[in-house]
């Protein structure tokens, strides 16, 4: 039990009012989770508008800080600068039935798709939940693609959900975790930063909690095998903002990412899919030659570390909030993924300056 | 009727025995076709060597010339500069298939595949087929492609098989071609080259054969409404060679196909996927870290130019083989391409100086 | 005797007034030109406007084809996507004194870069004149810098001048050439490409000059050592457009000027530093946050095919104007280099079809 | 005084015999510092062989983790996976000058480079020390880099020393710093990585002292007007490894250092040139191609997390090392930097448990 222990605040900056991606205005996300004996697995969506981004595409960018990972979409999002559908988290055996079911509700809403209009670019993001999910039954079905996208909302669960359900983190439970940041440029604009995470990375002894090195503590009273393997985890980051920003600069918000994943332990490690997207609904791009195109003004980069720091401080923040909302979970072969909460000492971590209430 | 031409030869070095890809040792090739109706698309598969590359996988890169495409597989190629399935060539709508069918085909030879192996990294290149093929019906199964995977062999045919049965080239028929070149490096070492090309992309008007513009002739002669399009097309070029390079000599190579394909009058459109993959069957990495590295000894980069050169020309011999091969076919909504073969005006193009037999 | 040849014009888009890279509105180009026995060699400036570019910054992307090539300021380049200095080319070893004059000049016009301002970021690029220039007596200075880019104007010579005074392609005279097309896109807008090209690359036997292989033949007939040494040289390439791009669809321009480079025979060879660099006057970015910044509207990826076509059009013809218009020159220990026109068999190649006439 | 202040240790990994880039063996370190008045500034020269990297290239790799930075040299490392001369390290408008210097060492050491043998690439990083030295008195002059590469040996100075004299750091004294770790692999070998960083970014709120938040406290006590400002700054890290790695796994190493910079509260700044160059001295390149290609195996990607552990750890380390060992600097118009161990509180910060002796 762990109640004594609330939940370390990450830097200085304000959080939006759920401290979620969904404090983006007009971001949404849903989930649909499998949870039946063996299958712990699940799919995770977020959209970036109310729309359809195959029409109304949206600018983004992404960073492999390691490639270990099997992502899809990726190389027309670097061509193009925007994604034209909805992000999907799943796990790594099921990019492929993700992608297709992509591709299935494209043409649905846009049956010139592939024909006189050009095909749709899916973009899938996957971590191996093998420890706990029996990977190989490739259980998610192109069905609970189209649950999380009509269960999308500004509301979401976090934790051992969607995507997240059969993840581990530094050899405990991980999952879904999101947060938010606001940001006051010098010229008096406020701008928000959310980051959603599906954290399934990360050797125990590494683990870093708000500055706190409790990794080695935690893995010496654990003791477990697995804390002696190497990373086979992965990580997948997206950061979304209001801010006017074009794909270079979303590339370069994207970066920062890493130095919020740097700050809880992780050094990207070999077998670790790091990967972070990053998107603004300041605007859309239109698909048609003949719809106009956005006159917005970005922000000029000079103005951009307020958002570097909000990018880098939400997404520590979010893989907190992903390893403390994490429940415990049994799954393929009575393995077992203990909750964070569970195993950290009461009270002994974070000091009453530091805290902040668990929402 | 275009019996009286004769097929140019592109560059000096000479080609190898079959003047395909499959020259280079331990390369084959196989297709499967789907020809029915409003149907006409396929699979095709290079296996780099005859064993499982999941086990020893093969030193590889990629180049996007243009990523207007949906490839699967670069981000973990290009950060562990390895391939580690065979690559399948299909239709841009079932990449997510083909890639459930590579995971599968893999956990069924690697039974700890995503458990205490790691997960297998699909590869997957396409184009679209959509107007002669009816993409929409995602009528490639993954039988389809454990049936190409089957038929790999040496011999294979070109033109509209495969991959290539639905392909358009510069409003004419595309499809598979495949071609190859061998190198004497000045320190005695002769090493081959070889190139195929899934071949989907250019607008007539730019078509130029061997250094011949002829598209704006046969354009005009044409006069189709899509001449005046812009591309909605693509092009794949896998580019194999026996020389010993890693992943970042591969690159270097990947690049000059790019000059071969330039040579043919593309300037890389905006909405063609063109992208290039290299790799070398010299060595194998090993998938386990207890079994040995290899420690064969590069070629030297300043020894690469009689390489560059032959991945250019074996290149657009290539596509000259795909649009040569191709037949012309009927497919959706009675939509038709004419072959190449039936639109040259006999005698016109190639001097006898300048041509070489058919196959 | 050459007289009776004619420059043969690349694609079937027009021309700018002076086909040159001054079509694009604001473009000016000077050049310092050295020729003093073994010292053959220069400074070329291309102004993107008449301002200060540390003040406007001008929206630019680079292309790196083959980076054996010692450039100076891209990695400032592409972070920002945009240059701040006048754009300089000179021979290799003398980059590090251009550079260090494009600071001072900097510091002049802006008595805080460095302190209460950012430091310039030097923008120099480079090829290798040693054969015809005794290029270890570094004799470039910074004064030469300064007389390049105050001779800078609409009008300027091509061939041996400026930088291109000793430079070296295909085993003949290189030096600077340019051209420009226009370009109408469907939305009725018009646009003009221009490149400038520092020709040093190539091997004699590789020559396509417009479609034709010509350079087998002249490599027979010159039959010189150097025809078989590898290639030592390099070819920089500048494109401007003053269509509306940001810097990732710059970047997208970039590398279709490859595609003009490729159908001259080069493959980028391992030995040549092979770089384009491309810009677009349509607007500016400010340096200081407090400025506007620009709300002008890009042109649609969609629409860019167009574009394409002229940077590689127009980059072909620069390289054929820069081989036609350079002077044959004698430098170093005596090393000399033919002009093409003085080789070029006359009436030879060309067909009326397809010519025009020199200006 | 903070006499009571001891320097905490960074991470669980033990340290090489120096703590220092030099525990890799062969590589050394010398430094020119120039400290007259407004002049506070220098040139640090980093050999990775006792040898000419000019014939025997060495295998390396860069990142740019934030491109607002001058640095020389990189295009071709890219391209080639090797340096071929030693690491410099200046102020940002002396690279044209250094760069200069290392092309005329490069030419008395091979008087045929530009001629029968390619030119050489020169390589300097830099940072803008323009706070305390006068940069644009452009002070460094050729013989200052001849001096540095003179006095390099195993053991140098730290802190406020060479490159490293004008520079700042969270608004205090800057530097150069250096740390190294010691990697055993699960078979049974041991490998040395080695840091050395040039440290000029950081904002003093964002101050993290292995895991201790002390920026802000520092913050609110100096209340200087710069820790509002703007960060526009830079870091350079330098990692050495005596592991066998080419060039891709190079920079996968050398992205680890971003970890390790994160950790110290850096998000990358907008105006910092954050860049990383890793080499590995297991093996070279020869410069000729008749001299044999090494035949070493390279470690196993499997294997290469230690390493990633050892890099971002001693990035840390050599940080806090530049930091702590730097001493205050009065330059340029009477601007003052103090140093870290001026300010910080004594024994306030590191508990007995986390502390080891300063050297």
């Amino acid at each position: 039990m762990a109640s004594t222990n609330t939940l370390p605040y990450i830097g200085t900056l304000l959080q939006g009012p759920r401290n979620a991606i969904t404090d983006v205005e007009g971001v949404s996300v849903g989930h649909q989770t499998l949870d039946d004996g063996a299958v712990q697995t699940g799919v995770t969506v977020i959209r970036p508008h109310a729309g359809d981004p195959f029409r109304d595409k949206v600018p983004a960018a992404a960073v492999v800080l390691n490639g270990f990972g099997k992502s899809v979409g990726l190389v027309q999002l670097a061509e193009l600068g925007v994604l034209e559908t909805p992000i999907a988290l799943t796990n790594t055996f099921s990019v492929g039935t993700v992608a297709t079911a992509q591709i299935r509700h494209c043409i649905a809403a846009n049956p010139e798709s592939g024909r006189s209009l050009p095909t749709v670019n899916p973009l899938v993001f996957e971590c191996n939940d093998g420890f706990l999910n029996d990977i190989q039954q490739l259980a998610i079905t192109e069905a609970d693609y189209l649950q999380a996208l009509d269960a999308a909302g500004p509301d979401f669960a976090q934790g051992s959900v969607g995507a997240g359900r059969g993840m581990s983190s530094f050899q405990l439970k991980g999952g879904i975790g999101s947060a938010s940041r606001r940001v006051s440029s010098p010229c008096g604009e406020v701008h928000t930063v959310g980051a959603l995470v599906l954290a399934n990375y990360g050797r125990q002894p590494q683990l870093v909690l708000a500055g706190h090195a409790v990794g080695e503590r935690l893995a010496t009273q654990q003791a477990t095998a697995e804390c002696k393997e190497p990373e086979k985890g992965s990580i997948i980051i997206v950061v979304a903002t209001d801010a006017p920003l074009d794909a270079r600069q979303l590339r370069r918000l994207a970066l920062r990412a890493g130095a919020g994943l740097a700050r809880t332990g992780s050094v990207f490690g070999h077998g670790s899919g790091d990967i972070v997207l990053a998107f603004s609904t300041a605007y859309t791009v239109p698909d048609r030659v003949d719809r106009p195109m956005p006159t917005i003004a970005m922000v000029h980069d000079g103005l951009l570390d307020g958002l570097f720091q909000a990018a880098a401080d939400s997404t520590e923040q979010a893989i907190l909030h992903a390893l403390w909302r994490a429940t415990a979970v049994t799954g393929r072969d009575g393995n077992h993924r203990a909750a964070l909460s569970e195993v950290l000492p009461p009270s002994s971590l974070f000091s009453s300056a530091e805290v902040h209430a668990l929402p």
